[in-house]
């Protein structure tokens, strides 16, 4: 099952995604304002009841929002996968490289990534985002994945000299207009091992990262209980897993994003997230 | 002004601190369901009018929330001190040090300091918290402080070994109940000069830290500019300005917070943060 929020006619929704629309899930739910409201009550299987109806609406009478818009954490991983590692020239550590991002600077689907008006070095990151369903606090890793609602693309974007401004990655990472986030999300039923996907980064089609998700350096459920270890995870949480080698910044020459540029994130049973890029003027 | 939130009776809510008690602004502002809600409508004159009614309760009735118990972002300050910038061997980057503390890290005052079970390097951080208090993006430094609702008292618990795991802080400085935030925050009306005043953190009643606020390195405006660039600042968003020399992991030997310990961050004009430390079993 695959699960966006959108706005339709100015107000925010979400729905189940089929191939032909959107059956809106908004006002069949309406105790549940948001994606995330909707993940925190367990409905997804009431929603997968309604797979059988018609679509309420066709996927381009709406403009997809950040999958959840709204997340309580955003929690980014560096440096998880050994390729990305060799080329930045650090070191692999025993623990997870987190830093946050905040929800106001993420966008959806085929909406604008933006390079800001301050940075030239504007880079593509592509990312296997989890998304949290339930809450849980020091889950142990073998019972993780339970925690899991499901996993979406995600466009880390980052603006290199603003995240080198400092040893913390913080400020380069959380632009606004820089977290793409979508189209939808495949609810954790559909991937049966998220272990086994391929995830390939384009830049106006031309192949710039590829990788399976097998690589990741530390696991998904090594990262659900490092991270549930620090607070609780919510439902609606998201981590971003980290990016596979082949950012535009260890390129010879860099390669940075600039207005007209088109980049997508695929992976493989989840989908396609594409993105133009805008300069700020 | 003296701004809390709290909760009574079970149930949250935000009001006006006066000697003897608390003018419940909750019910009188249905129309505002937190005190960030509150600070977004900017009501702080009409508040400021019923500061003569007499208080609906005690300041004993309440349990008092961290000041904003759910801002859009928590955004702290590394290395804000040159004392602490010596005293941790690093050195002074011409840019702001940042990252993140997620809200639901976040503790009243009197509520207890945690110590997770996962560490035994729990370490206190007064600091002087700035909360936003209209919206704004690439705020210029000259108008930054017309942004700022007000100040309080914050203290940025520090779990020290989980800081190191890797080169990014974050981790370390977002456990659950690690974050103390207020008792109140002080309008901006009465707090003249940001840079006047002087910040005590007390252990146990010894003075730990001791420092005037105008030796922060980056101002307060300059943050206000810097972070605003990156994306808009929201009413109840935090700055967290950063901690001054002393802290318990850079002391021969170092200090620790343990079980039963008190601690507390004064700041002239604003008033005293007092915390117990629990450690978790």
């Amino acid at each position: 099952m695959k699960l966006a929020s959108f706005i339709i006619g100015g107000k925010p929704g979400y729905g189940l995604v089929k191939d032909d629309g959107i059956v809106d899930l908004t006002r069949r739910f309406p105790e549940c304002a948001t994606l995330r409201d909707f993940l925190a009550v367990g409905l997804q299987s009431k929603a997968a009841a309604l797979a059988g109806e018609a679509s309420d609406f066709g996927l381009d009478a709406i403009t997809f929002a950040p999958t959840i818009p709204n997340p309580d954490k955003i929690i980014c991983v560096g440096l998880n996968y050994h390729a990305h590692v060799e080329e930045t020239g650090r070191t692999v550590t025993p623990n997870p490289v987190l830093f946050a991002r905040y929800a106001g600077s993420q966008i959806g689907h085929a909406e604008p990534l933006v390079k800001p008006l301050e940075s030239d070095e504007f880079d593509y990151e592509g990312e296997l985002a989890v998304i949290i369903g339930k809450e849980g606090r020091r889950i142990s890793e073998d019972k993780a994945l339970d925690y899991v609602a499901g996993y979406a693309c995600y466009n880390d974007g980052s603006v290199r000299d603003w995240q080198k401004h400092t040893a913390q990655f913080m400020p380069g990472k959380t632009f606004a207009g820089t977290g793409a986030f979508g189209p939808w999300m495949v609810t954790s039923d559909e991937i049966a091992d998220p272990t086994k996907l391929r995830l390939v980064t384009r830049l106006n089609g031309h192949v710039m990262q590829d990788t399976t998700t097998d690589l990741l350096i530390t696991s998904i459920p090594r990262l659900i209980a490092y991270c549930s270890t620090i607070l609780p995870l919510l439902p609606g949480d998201v981590i971003v897993s980290g990016t596979p080698g082949g950012v535009g910044a260890r390129r010879t020459p860099p390669v940075w994003m600039k207005d007209g540029d088109v980049c997508e994130v695929e992976i493989s049973g989840i989908g396609i997230l594409r993105n133009p890029v805008v300069a700020e003027r």
